[in-house]
């Protein structure tokens, strides 16, 4: 049986997926895949997903140049959640410019940030422009 | 504004969440929660979901006794994933009566388990009626 058939894709074809970074044990982000993604990612051993928003792959760190080296590609006990232990190239898995993409913490009733920006945005595309 | 409305509720008004282990960093399991699931969460400081396949409430252990005493919330950047770090008691986090749910290793295109069962589920399941 082929490893791609044991997951419980969802009635879009897609499995949620958790990025957590190898050596600091940080849950980076949270994205999608589809049967494709996840056999570019086995593949190619970088993490690629699949934007539900642009409703295509989404090879991560395509713009930013913030890639996701995949060490390990773990299932859950229902096998319908994959977890991935990635090196993240950067040091900034978020769009935002941070580190990783939890950065709000709950504090008495509010949602406040305890992140700081790396590098902004603008420049982390701009300078992927550049060498393009 | 409250915190609950700056959440992005999915269509059927859920939210991913992913738990983690405060002391290990250890990613525990993942699942839902709907609004007052997560009002609850917030306000015992114990872990509730919502659980899609009963279509219900799902205090965390209230079966097994495993519950997870939350630590912390956390909110993604784009407002619609849940990280919530908690203290996993009985250290038994998964309903095969592993620490985790992501014992599933993909090793040369196989999943591979590589965490033991600590207690076996009728044990645990028996356990707690008899305590009732």
């Amino acid at each position: 049986m082929n490893w791609l058939d044991e997951i419980n894709w969802d009635a879009n074809g897609l499995v949620p997926v958790i990025a957590q970074e190898f050596n600091t044990g940080k849950v980076l982000m949270f994205a999608w895949m589809n049967r494709e993604a996840l056999q570019l990612t086995n593949d190619s051993k970088q993490a690629v997903y699949w934007s539900r928003s642009r409703n295509k792959l989404w090879r991560k760190g395509e713009e930013s140049g913030h890639i996701q080296k995949v060490h390990e590609i773990r299932l859950d006990c229902d096998e319908d959640v994959i977890l991935i232990n990635v090196e993240q190239v950067g040091g900034i898995a978020c769009h935002t410019g941070r580190h990783n993409c939890f950065f709000k913490k709950l504090d008495n009733n509010q949602w406040l940030t305890d992140q700081a920006v790396i590098k902004h945005p603008d420049e982390i595309y701009e300078e992927k422009s550049k060498h393009e």
